[in-house]
């Protein structure tokens, strides 16, 4: 039995959209951060940044969110959720994943932790007044790679690389973190994998249904 | 046939490695930031951002370290650096990967180009002086994870974290991010990787040897 470690609207959204979409066995666990469990123990020893998500499985816990993505892709094969079965586009879609990750995500949490990068009230506002730089530069890099009409990041299949896209397209509607009006392709994107009925059940589960309205 | 494009010393050192370890066929092109060629357009068609590493194959470019190191496992699979037909244990060896990637590598990047992260001298100078203890925290969770006595980050055997963990280490004892003397498994760790036959080549390629040595 699996069990995704969560919090309403954290990035943790994107691997329980997958869990969804893999039509995976598997429970939930809300972290509850407003009672600093994920500063605690129990959760501490499988997060041991103290950061959701965690995929806790039979054989242990795992930890980072690319990381992830590919395991359920990869132990629930029937769903196709990545093309387990050619090492190049697999890697493309790590590839992609990861640009989110390491970029698009670090960006955005300058917003929400910037005490994570430096200490200071000067330094989070440098951090924060950076965001919207750093978000045009790296979602223009995908605004290009959707710019040939291809319904989904990979091409014309969902993959992993689409709950993930989705998931900071929707920040980036937040409107402190850049501009997603000039992002049509995007947009078009998010529009298109808000409306799978796996996405829907996950939105309603962790409330977000409102937020993600256009 | 494979070609690495790479810096001397940057993080493009970690699938330099795996591609030697793995006994690829591949050829190496120098990156040379001296005269902006990251910045042009050759480059900054296969790679977006201006980074390194990039490895291009004959169906195109992959980018972001984590992805191109499983592509290197996933394309060698007779050369075991990671445990290709256990999802979990996969799993495993990328979550490790991405605490690298998304934790380690971001701080590093915060002292040699903080201007990614903030503008502004103090910003700068912030960002920096935040890093020693970011370094502590993150290496330590890494330092536990050795403490049992393994040789190898994933237990006995060589694998592509293996090489991802000695490029970080042998950052940290630059002495500007971080106290390594009380990392005494780190230290040990990367002294067992870099006796490798694979990896003494690829520090003689780079000119890194004299910086490796103690």
């Amino acid at each position: 039995m699996l069990t995704l470690y969560y919090a309403p609207g954290a990035c943790s959204l994107v691997p329980h959209i997958a869990l969804e979409e893999a039509g995976a066995d598997y429970r939930r666990h809300r972290v509850n951060y407003a009672v600093g469990e994920n500063n605690q123990p129990p959760f501490r020893t499988i997060s041991p940044l103290g950061r959701v998500p965690v995929l806790l499985t039979d054989r242990g816990a795992l930890t980072e969110n690319p990381a992830i993505l590919s395991y359920i892709a990869q132990s629930h094969p029937e769903a196709g959720l990545a093309p387990l079965d050619d090492p190049f586009a697999f890697a493309r879609v790590q590839s992609f994943n990861l640009f989110i990750s390491a970029n698009i995500h670090v960006a955005f949490r300058q917003i929400v932790f910037p005490d994570t990068y430096a200490d200071g009230e000067e330094a989070a506002k440098a951090l924060r007044d950076k965001v919207p730089e750093l978000a045009d530069r790296y979602f223009a890099v995908i605004e290009q790679g959707l710019a040939d009409g291809r319904l989904y990041v990979h091409g014309d299949r969902f993959t992993l690389s689409d709950a993930y896209l989705s998931v900071y397209a929707n920040y980036l509607r937040k409107g402190d973190r850049g501009d997603v009006s000039r992002l049509p392709n995007i947009l078009a994107h998010r529009a298109r994998i808000r409306a799978r009925p796996a996405v829907q059940r996950i939105l309603e589960v962790e409330g977000l249904a409102d937020e993600w309205r256009d």
